[in-house]
């Protein structure tokens, strides 16, 4: 008996989602840093299959389709380096079919969910009906391959995510919502409780957050969300797939502004007992669908289905290849390292950088941080991101 | 016209090792940390094949078999988690043949070396003929599949590394021995440059060190191992495969001594950039087999071939998405995004771990640091390491 | 023709405070952590007057009687290290008499200020009457040795506050109030703008806050008495006297919660030029009246006066043993000690801790960490701080 | 019955010595960093006693007069910024006569030391005679004084060192000789072992080594000395006087090539619980002249006074306004900072320096890492000290 997303969330149980595709591909030598598109369907398939494979395998119930920044107006962004006919709907479907395939490799309880991201169209300023055309092309090929469920996710304004969500509702499909802002809100200030309330509103049944921010920060986010939409008596299931990267410093736009971004974020990569922490602060805010986002790597999924195996029940495949909190140490020769399986250890260490000359934390770049740009903001009263936007474009700061 | 190994060293060119197999394949979810074993090629060939052809798009010149641990000794040992019919002879088989078919995928220029390790037999005492046999049967296999060269890897003990050179040597094929020591010599004490003239006049044509410490301490160790031969007017090639973790705290058992090995070696994990600094000073010190060992994924080989793009002549085929030196961020929307597309940029940045309750370095567990165990050396005179591994093993300390 | 405190404030003047008695005088031996009362005016007058003449001649145009926790409650819970003899009358004058002195050593410019702080009444609960009695107390002493005005400083609840300011107006002179609060207001939750007001109503002509936080937060929390003032359209000079100690991870209640509290906080001790950067922060924000708390040395008040020259017109003293920005470096024999002597090298520097081992930042102790505490507080609704005090003393959690 | 200092070493007392005058004069206002120039004695008596006092308060049993680069040739180079008329023999009779004055104000049982340092003129490369005859002017001051004993101290040559040993030995008094060196040697690369021989060789009774290095690292070079002088048979009494900072980071030449020096070593101020376990390894090492150098206040004599209290059977004076390991926190009104009473806690805390945007190590500036220095030795075979330093002020590098 197959259950859709809403079956098993309704039912109380906790949906573990897929970890981030584009830095793990970036590492592997399949996606290319800055404009970060998913070409990789069409000209690496195996590539792709591998990695949705490994989180399948680590625990997770959704395969999301390999479609991040895969909208027909980004991908012509990406410059010369990718052939002409790897077109939009090519690397849509291939998506699809990788993920589907993949799904039905296993005992085939997985679910494969599409996903459509932010816009350049929106960015640009282009109007609405715009905008949710070209959120349509990528749904037409959801369709077509009949995925189970549908995410808008990675969106900093509320505004593009409710077209989102209102262009996939169209399908009569289960629409899940996340946005990537941190507590102090989206680009245009609306308060993350507010964004979750017109996320519902507009036919979403899952609203949270992604990307842009740490566990801990994320979480803060969603729990806004959660009061926001209490406070307006409406109902939703929440998710969360935050960065697997320590983030304490960022500032309101995430960990783009960060100096490290996106090529020396190494040190601040969260290890497996971090997600531990993580995965439970989700469960007990009332969290259910809990995932991850850039950064997160197979054995951090795994992390989330082993933190939580209690309450599922069962340990995701991957556990074969791995003892709870380090008791597969526990044979070790050296009596230090046998002293080191067991979860208090690993619970409390507080692991070195191997860094003495490098800072703990750092100042983020931007806006966020501009004196010029703040004074500019209050003196002209330039209070909308589209004033700052076109104040920015002049080179006024 | 295909070159092998020493053709190929001898005429000065670079040769690009690959990374890491254990720990990349540990948090894809297919080797088990602990007995760091694998029968993933028996298990999981599909996971093996990808990570081969990922550091071959990446720049690797040479496939080493993943047949680490893999001697009969150390998988016997592995416990019940593995099914018994996951013999030696066939992980050793299902190495060679996946490594040959991913080194014929590609412009067939790739060389495919089988690789021997440290054995439990020489950590129990048994004597050199049954240490030998372990090796030899190893050996067989790689006849067998007829592998390109042979490397002899991950020893503590240069008389090990010598038996196992021997017995490679019988093949007849090119062999490289490498040692995981620091600058402080085996665990027998004796000094790296000791070390080399041992190896090469055991039949070694390629020596140097693989894991245990950090690039620069490695570089250091080969440093001490050149020494060593130019005084006994001796000539070899020198090849280095580091951790890709920074371990300036080390003692000197290296990195497994470190509190956090193996489940929060996070922060520790170097950037592409650091790789960069690393493949020059290996060059610019003479070594012409540059590689890595654990923590180094693809995007890390590829900082090999990156740097070393000018003396090569070319750049891998994972460079295709990649910009050299961030320029791929020079289309960013944020101009101080762009302003990071550049060598100073990144060659500068001290990048922070966002962690600021936890501490730079860590103080190594065990004897290195054990006030008892140095005391008990002094007074029992207990001087060799056999003495000390009986007193240890009986609890004395 | 000499000056009121009102009379420079009120001409624009920039008056600047001294520094910290009790910690200075504790690493000098003559003070106790824990009690931290002023016992030293009677039994070193010698050290104490030392102390002043330093920030005399480091810049203070205020010479403060040490009279902090000299109220006769407090001394009375010494304990017994201190001679019965020693009264609070006798600490009170002889604290009188050494300031008194010192400040006709010099030019004869600089104010006296008597000081009165929080009390043991006021925690235990004693009625108005009784702790404005305490109070009082310290005041005949002033008013018999005549000081300049008076300090209400170091109070955690503008109530006591409040009560201090009134008992010293009725000296009829100038009267300063400040309180140890952060940007989340005082212990029953008052806002420091809303404090700021109270305190003014009472009777104070500058308002402001010293100690228990370092200078970036102390800023933040003077802004906020500022904005209460203005939106009350009360008016009042503002004062602030910081911590010499980088804590930027204080809770509520400030640097005692902190576990390097009193006795480990070295690594958090200010440099000379975050200082400057804090004189320069608080003249910007319109603060007049700047000086220091605990932590702050002698070097540290020169370093206010040698950033606020420009303003003053003139350097202190003890400039004649100081070249602004580091220039007494300039004749060094080496180059780069040499290129130390300018503004840009000191102002930019990041000062390394030598301490790899250690972390950035704490974890603050205490209540508002305590899960426990949080949560007992909701369930139990005990809003006030005398509840949640009888709770703390009932030892429920 | 007086006894001096021999008497008191070799019946095994332990002579604590007193602290870092420059550096604290420094920051109370009364020495200019960069001369380091003690005319303070003249100019400021008052605060030159004042600090005296404290350290004997402290538990110092040597009060050493305040005649740090107090030599005529030294004196000359400070520029004009002190008055003529303050020559070379009023600073060291007046600091003569301050050191013996409050010597006598306690229970006449604590010694004074003259002290010499380094020369310019040696530097300068001045000959033997005409370098002796600067020490023989400092020596007469002391005479006429009468001293108990005299030291030579921070040099950083032991050929000028062994110069002024014997120098200070034609008075017939005790002589101490502390270098500051680290355990690479002295700058013409003379090994510790070596240094102290020669020393000892010349008429010191007592040797070690002062300044330039943290406790640690100075002993590490004390315990060569002492190894180097078994070696060779001889007898001395060991002495150490480190800073009081941590610099594990140094270069051969101390803590004036890191950038942080003079005016940003904050972060790297050692905690009393610092001084307690050097006092306690000094013991250890069979040093019985403990005391401190740059950074070291009286608070941090007083640590190591209480550390070895149980060896010498007393407490010193300040004693009573400090509780043994916190204690003094043991009646805290919150639970949490009477839980700091106790020695485990801080000995093992691990503080924080506040600092999330600051490094834990600085690389040093200078010749020790400065690869185009280190070239031109090879190149120029400038292998002596004279040779780099001409190499040097040719601006070569």
């Amino acid at each position: 008996a197959f259950q859709g997303i809403l079956e098993r969330l309704d039912s109380g149980e906790v949906v573990i989602g897929d970890g981030g595709f584009v830095f793990a591909l970036e590492k592997r030598g399949y996606v290319k840093a800055g404009p970060w598109t998913p070409e990789a369907t069409v000209e690496h398939p195996e590539a792709v299959r591998q990695l949705h494979r490994e989180f399948l395998r680590a625990g997770s119930n959704v395969l999301q389709t390999f479609t991040f920044y895969a909208s027909e107006d980004k991908l012509e962004n990406r410059g010369n380096y990718v052939a002409e006919k790897i077109t939009c709907q090519k690397v849509n479907e291939a998506a699809c079919d990788i993920a589907k395939e993949v799904a039905t490799e296993g005992d085939a309880d997985a679910l494969v969910a599409g996903g459509v991201s932010q816009t350049p169209s929106y960015l640009s300023c282009k109007d609405k009906a715009e905008v949710k055309a070209v959120f349509r092309k990528q749904l037409e090929v959801f369709m077509k391959k009949n995925v189970d469920f549908l995410i808008a996710e990675y969106f900093e304004h509320v505004e593009e995510a409710v077209w989102a969500v209102e262009v996939l509702k169209e399908s009569g499909k289960p629409v899940a919502a996340t946005m990537c802002i941190g507590p102090e809100g989206d680009m245009h200030g609306v308060p993350p409780g507010q964004c979750a309330v017109q996320l519902v509103k507009a036919g979403a049944s899952i609203v949270g957050v992604n990307c842009h921010f740490d566990a801990e920060t994320c979480l803060q986010t969603v729990k806004l969300m959660k009061e926001g939409l209490q406070a307006a008596k409406l109902k939703a299931h929440l998710m969360s797939q935050p960065l697997a990267f320590h983030t304490p410093d960022c500032g309101k736009q995430g960990f783009i502004d960060l100096p490290e971004f996106p090529f020396a974020l190494e040190p601040r990569i969260v290890s497996r007992w971090d997600v531990q922490k993580y995965a439970r602060k989700a469960y007990d805010l009332g969290i259910r669908y809990i995932g991850g986002c850039c950064g997160f790597e197979p054995y951090h999924i795994r992390a989330i289905a082993e933190e939580l195996a209690p309450e599922r029940g069962f340990l995701p495949e991957a556990s074969e290849k791995h003892g709870s909190w380090g008791n597969s140490l526990s044979m070790h020769t050296k009596p230090w390292v046998r002293a080191r399986a067991r979860k208090e250890y690993w619970e409390n260490l507080k692991p070195a950088s191997g860094r003495p000359y490098c800072p703990s934390m750092s100042k983020p770049d931007g806006w966020g941080v501009t004196k010029g740009a703040k004074e500019l903001m209050q003196q002209k009263e330039a209070t909308t991101e589209q004033q700052l936007k076109e104040l920015f474009q002049k080179q006024k700061f």
